[in-house]
């Protein structure tokens, strides 16, 4: 096993992370921006090292201190957590160049993965179903409109180098592609350094559902089953399930053995996520692989038994799976509600300050990730996500009660959260129906906006 | 189902009970003394009942005020939690004749295992083995020197209603013998107004094992597996595990068996917990049965994955068990901890008083049961324990290393707890060896306390 693990990253992944070292009995060393000091990951970490400035460019984001770090407090691995620098391939080449095992898969991995319009061929070679659009970049307009015709309208032009939404465009007919070409083009340049484009068929609210694999340095690979994210705003997922309701198992079956292909197709090593959209008549195309653990890892732990990040650690060390794919076993239902300082009524505008009171309720089938305690800072600089709580019942209905009734007993009092929009998601006829999809927040925000009013719930 | 339960306890048990009530889908009903108006069971019912003054006997143990105030909020269930009211065979009994389900046996069931020496005939009858002793009551001190003669020396004298520990004498030879039978008598009859008393041979330092089963209306019984909670102080256990480390397979089994037949005995309704005293060569004797849910239920949930308070609820309703005994699988290990508000260097003096600022750890297998909340009070009227918190494991290592971690960060400020004790229990040798016995507390108390001191672990 890996002696010493450097955890660069904050909040709660840092925490779960450093927690389950300490589990595993390896020693965690948290790094933390000066705006951290105080902060939950800071204060259990075995040892902590100041790595910079608020800004997380100085600090999270600075490799040189966080290896210089790893270095001197004698860590031989690194656990990126999720975001930050977690898929950075330059980062996991660096820490490989220093002799420190960066927990996830190797650069060139994340390299290929991140590269869209790489990662699409790779995936179309390994049989994996993508979104219909053309074979690799675009060049020209006709070329476009040729591909477009093929594919069907409406048609997104997306960025090869693309990510977070940026160097995309939309086109609903042959008049509107030419420019939307061009602005995507343009907008990757000046973005990524790079205006290779290339075209999708744009699947419109289609489900997001996603596969959990792992990997190890042995070649084998298996799935723990799949989830349903598609209540997002702005691409950011609020809720999330394990398994995805109402799906036929023959879709559950191809879609979760798509995943492990598009991970066997690139000897993924670590945990790693693969993402599906799906349409009304369960068609799925992959669109990306995250080669970090996720937001929503716990979910799937929930109903699986399997305990994601000490696996992340054993493969790290370069232990086999210790699972076969027949020894997994989906029990039971899991939701997680992602709470954030933002105000739900205002556009989710960020809400950072002091948390005056918190209080999280536990017991059967509850879990809690935070950071937060009692007279805890949410500063400005980093992410608003202060909280998951996550549930399980023995089915579908019994964990939407359960979820109910602990986010009725959670408390963070001070600033603005989204925790009174996810408890009347709870409640939202689509929702209960469950085969919703990634137009649920624009179609129903209004509608539960009006409930949070009526029910007096929001803070003032 | 049941439509609407009153739970007739206070802290984390009433907590607990109220919390599966609503995700159960069922209103539940909170009672409440003066003093626990602030209360978090108070807090979090679908509605609360006054029943009456701080002290117990006027509130907790008032049945009547209790009966009144589940029919005025129109409740056809009443759950007792532990303690208090929960092996009262009359307030059972008053239930019934007022058409209120009792979560629980029925009372001539409390009645039968609550007399010790009517139990033990009845488990004797069923072939569940008891400690050697008489066979029912000893009338004379020659009945006595004979009944000791046979079974060896030390024995002990019990009186046949007791409980708590009161009229029971240790008698070590023959001349000890006539004077430890004539105390004993008086206290019991001074206690429980009979002096009737019994002989049983004296265990010295037995494993404390018990088997959690559960049985429905319908003649059904399962076992749920076994417990180790040997680690207690004046016959209160501080720290439980499941399962019981060491067990030989074969013991296990039987002792399963005969927890289940000593169920069947009765025609057990609920939750109950089947308790024995196991020598160092694995030998056990049943001892008693407590006819409630325990304390120490969460660990059992924990390796099961069953829900021991929501059977119990379906099971009250008439529901026949969900499970047969092939489907219930131990997996892992799981610890609890009960912390306590009570001074671990001063004889367990309690310590109420206001708790100025509580922190908890949650996770993956990490629970905890408490109602405890930043500025709660913590009242001199009732027990002392304030917060159970329960980890699970893959093995007992893994549930051990968790459990430090867990413990460490858990901040209960204020009062003095019992924390740091059990802090320093999961570094003895003795402890982690696995096979301790109830001498445990008695033997290492001085090396605990000592190392307590050197920590500087206990607040001033």
């Amino acid at each position: 096993m890996l002696k010493k693990i450097l955890v660069a990253n904050r909040g709660e992944i840092a925490v779960r992370i450093i927690r389950e070292c300490q589990d595993c009995g390896i020693p965690a060393v948290a790094v933390f921006s000066e705006a951290d000091r105080n902060s939950l990951h800071t204060l259990i970490a075995d040892e902590a090292v100041c790595i910079g400035p608020g800004n997380a460019s100085g600090s999270y984001l600075n490799m040189d201190n966080i290896l210089q770090a790893a270095m001197s407090t004698g860590c031989d691995g690194i656990h990126p957590g999720f975001g930050l620098l977690s898929e950075n391939a330059e980062f996991a080449r660096k820490c490989r160049e220093n002799d420190i095992k960066f927990i996830g898969p190797d650069g060139d991995t994340i390299s290929k993965m991140g590269d869209k319009s790489t990662a699409r061929q790779m995936m179309m070679k390994a049989g994996v179903p993508v979104v219909p659009g053309s074979d690799g970049a675009v060049k020209t307009p006709e070329e476009a409109l040729k591909v477009a015709e093929r594919i069907g309208y409406p048609v997104l032009v997306k960025a090869s180098a693309g990510g977070g939404g940026r160097g995309m465009r939309r086109a609903d007919s042959p008049e509107e592609l030419p420019t939307a070409m061009e602005q995507a083009g343009m907008e990757a340049a000046a973005a990524f350094g790079d205006g290779t484009v290339y075209l999708e068929k744009l699947i419109i609210n289609p489900r997001h559902i996603e596969v959990q694999v792992l990997g190890d340095q042995h070649h084998n690979v298996i799935h723990l089953g799949e989830r349903n994210c598609s209540i997002q705003r702005r691409n950011q997922k609020m809720l999330e399930e394990a398994p995805a309701f109402g799906l036929q198992e023959s879709t559950r079956k191809t879609l979760c053995e798509a995943a492990v292909a598009a991970a066997k197709a690139c000897d993924y090593e670590g945990a790693g996520t693969v993402e599906f959209v799906m349409d009304d008549r369960e068609n799925f195309y992959f669109i990306e692989m995250n080669t970090r653990i996720q937001v929503e890892h716990p979910v799937t732990e929930m109903v699986t038994g399997i305990n994601i990040v000490a696996e992340q650690l054993r493969i790290a060390s370069g232990a086999p799976l210790r699972y076969t794919q027949d020894e997994i076993q989906v029990k039971g239902h899991a939701i997680e509600c992602r709470i954030c300082c933002e105000d739900p009524l205002n556009d989710f505008a960020p809400c950072p300050g002091k948390v005056d009171f918190v209080h999280f309720p536990s017991g059967f089938g509850t879990r809690v990730e935070s950071a937060l305690y009692s007279g805890a800072e949410i500063s400005p600089y980093y992410d608003s996500m202060v909280a998951k709580v996550i549930v399980k019942g023995e089915n579908r209905i019994g964990a939407v009660r359960r979820m109910r009734r602990v986010l009725g007993e959670t408390i963070i009092r001070g600033p603005k959260t989204t925790q009174p929009l996810q408890q009347m998601i709870l409640y939202n006829r689509k929702f209960l129906r469950g085969n919703y999809n990634t137009g649920f927040i624009g179609e129903e925000l209004p509608e539960l906006t009006e409930m949070i009013q009526t029910a007096g719930m929001i803070k003032e």
